[in-house]
């Protein structure tokens, strides 16, 4: 394993606030007037361009590498003479998809400047003075384009690198990233690091910075059981007619108890725990949990008596919705045909997506059901089975990653990003999912999560928006992160 | 109690063949012509006008019973000199709602006449011959403008009644009779009889005829049980938020189990069993179970091994729908906020509406439910309460009636209509709902409940229909019970 340097000088922060604020306001507007819904290829072209043109002008070539029918990665790259080490670095710069209708004083694509109440404001022109609490308000503004102009503001500071530093942007992370794995398996040398940081999501709800050093897994599954062929009068044919509501509601209490604790079994089995510095860091980040309550309305949370991220570090076995026959002025006096649950499972450092799909159908024929998947059961299967169940897991699934924070590269950019802010909130994983399995799997790279947008910032929302001061501080962050050792 | 006759004299059997088929049809056909959805009042009002022409013209006089805002219901009757006992007819003249565009070869007020595969004929001139597999589509030919015209074909036909006929058309029975409770009441004296005769639903599936003793009450139920007071992110959120969904699935699963018993406290405690003669009458039916199973592609019924109406001589517990967050292109990775779930009840003689709602709350409460009924729950309740369910229980439910078929009046009908039919079935109580509690509460009038369509009818669907065999045997039976002692 490579070994990271236990000193580090912290000369980037100096630097970054020598950065004209306007002039990267400017930059950052000009891309996010550009629309980046990864679908609309044209458009996502249109952004390669400007991102192209914009990292040339600062000696950085990129290049498109080709996603097999996707918007095209960009990559670049800053050779440092003497270099020990390879840092990739991560950000993307598609966005989610936008309802132009919803959005307040001007579209997704037209960014504004709001102040502290949300009024908007005139552009401002150079050397003006910019209110630390204004918000810059666009998609993408925080989520993801905000890093790819941060890394040039760093850039124009005139901050050198000691490391080699690899650029790498995705064009399509909201659409899940479909074409990354192939792109990372036809560049394995290219993008060859010792550490990757991967520049995504919101800093901690205290405003203080924060780190993340993983982010949980995810799959998936549909399940649907049978009750009769048709929709059945409730009169007539209640107390003959299985329903099938009745039957799913017995499933799915029979897979999580009402403790919050998951009845499949082996679950659990290969959960990797936390170890002692994940726990500590756990206990020494701000307590949100009451705040988080009240903010839900919630009497209790699933896990009571844990903190937030330390019930994250077990998988979340989540039922998303059920549907079946109908509800309020939808109510009809009949025996569903069938009842429907989605069900989502958040996958923890360990734990294999298709294995756990395999154990939640297993779970579901050892409750007597037979079971057909991704196909509706034959009439006949509906008459030889009493219980009959269809089945539908996600083909793949995101496997958690998870660095142990006392890890050489985690604790090298803790050090780097205190070196400028002070202690940071220090996450052993995002309770979310990122597509950074296949970063590991191919790359075989640890991967830090350096976020740097608000929390409050309407993310895949509308009136999506990035608070000026996360961005010059989230400046500073990528700035004592480029000039790692 | 009045004793009906043990001796019967089955003359207008005879009489019913004499009738013109082919003017039967045009008088069923003139009626069907004129929409009848009950909100309709002008359309209903040219109903009542028809109807009442009609009855006119055989010498019965119909007047408009007010129904304090609702379509009128018509009353008339035939005073026979001698009688000893007065007999009430009812049927309905409004239909289910249309929608037009569903309904094969013409609209739904445009009645034709079909051959056995469906093909359309030609309108059939004066002295044509029918076949008896034809069917006249139109809303209504079957429910329930059918008996309206028997009656008076029965009446055609020169049948001499023995008893006082009291005639009765409700014109919201498809809209749950709102205001027949109230006519009852302000016509108490004028609809008085000794037995009547609900003329609605159809026959047996092995088209024999049958008679019906009783009908479930029924009563309904929404509730809405809370997770967070927005949907959250399941990634961020899930193992801290708690899931709605699950809830509902184990607040479900403890109301009735896999067996298809209902667990709620009291649930089966005012059932009042059959007796020795509804249990032979329902060994003597046709069995149908085998074929309803392979009709609804079901392995096994919900009360394996019974009879379908030995099951309904049990209140039944229906889930008629589930609705929480959404599942398959509407699945999201969220925790969903609410999960509602509509639940219909079904009643057997003895069981009181009201109660059984009781003891569904009640039993909601001892799982550890804060209750608010009707409304939303406050911020300040969903934080004080880890477990809050929102109740809505139906404002009065609907009682089942039941006359023991060893009954006098009971025991009259059957042989009525067995003196033309032969062996009918006889079912102690329909597995649905009539709106005859009323009639029993204010007239206490004992009541069976005599059908006359084919089971095979599209009842409240598109293409709704009446087997001709069905209406020229519905006269038969129908002029059997008119010529009752």
């Amino acid at each position: 394993m490579t070994r990271w340097p236990l000193v580090f000088l912290a000369i980037s922060s100096l630097r970054a606030q020598e950065i004209d604020r306007v002039a990267v306001l400017n930059d950052l507007a000009e891309l996010l007037a550009i629309p980046n819904v990864a679908r609309n290829l044209p458009d996502m072209e249109r952004n390669a361009g400007a991102i192209i043109k914009m990292y040339a002008r600062r000696g950085v070539t990129l290049r498109k590498l080709d996603a097999a029918g996707g918007p095209p990665a960009l990559y670049g790259e800053i050779q440092t003479p003497g270099a020990k080490r390879t840092l990739l670095l991560y950000a993307h710069y598609d966005g989610q998809p936008v309802v132009a209708s919803q959005w307040r004083h001007a579209g997704p694509f037209e960014p504004i400047l709001l102040d502290a109440n949300g009024e908007k404001l005139s552009w401002p022109g150079p050397g003006a003075t910019l209110g630390e609490e204004w918000r810059i308000q666009a998609r993408s503004a925080s989520d993801d384009k905000a890093p790819i102009i941060a890394f040039l503001a760093a850039l124009d500071s005139g901050l050198r690198p000691r490391a080699n530093l690899k650029f790498l942007f995705d064009g399509e992370e909201e659409a899940g990233s479909p074409h990354m794995r192939g792109i990372l398996e036809r560049n394995r040398t290219l993008l060859k690091a010792d550490g990757m940081i991967f520049c995504d999501g919101p800093i901690n709800q205290s405003r203080r910075p924060l780190i993340a050093f993983g982010a949980r897994g995810n799959t998936s599954l549909a399940l649907t059981v049978y009750g009769p062929a048709r929709e059945l009068h409730s009169g007539h044919y209640g107390n003959f007619a299985p329903n099938p509501a009745l039957a799913l509601a017995h499933l799915l209490a029979s897979m999580k108890d009402q403790d919050g604790r998951v009845r499949i079994a082996g679950f659990y089995d290969d959960v990797v725990p936390f170890n002692e510095a994940e726990r500590k860091a756990i206990a020494a980040a701000p307590p949100v949990e009451d705040q988080l309550k009240r903010e839900f309305a919630i009497g209790a949370s699933e896990s009571p008596g844990k903190r937030i991220d330390e019930a994250n570090g077990l998988p979340a076995f989540n039922i998303q919705g059920i549907t079946s026959g109908g509800t309020g002025a939808e109510a009809r006096n009949v025996v569903p045909a069938t009842a429907t649950a989605s069900i989502g499972i958040r996958l923890v450092k360990g734990m294999d997506p298709r294995k756990t799909s395999a154990q939640v159908v297993e779970h579901i024929r050892r409750q007597g059901y037979f079971i057909v998947e991704g196909r509706e059961p034959t009439p006949a299967e509906r008459l030889a089975h009493p219980k009959i169940a269809q089945v539908r897991t996600a083909r793949d699934g995101t496997r958690a990653v998870r660095v142990p924070l006392d890890s050489p590269f985690a604790s090298a950019v803790v050090r780097a990003v205190e070196s400028v802010h002070g202690e940071v909130v220090k996450q052993p994983t995002m309770g979310g999912t990122l597509p950074i399995d296949a970063f590991e799997d191919v790359l075989a790279v640890p991967i830090v999560i350096v976020p740097i947008a608000n929390h409050d910032n309407n993310q895949h929302s509308h009136n999506e928006n990035l608070r000026l001061k996360n961005l010059w501080d989230g400046i500073a962050t990528l700035s004592a992160i480029m000039t790692m050792e």
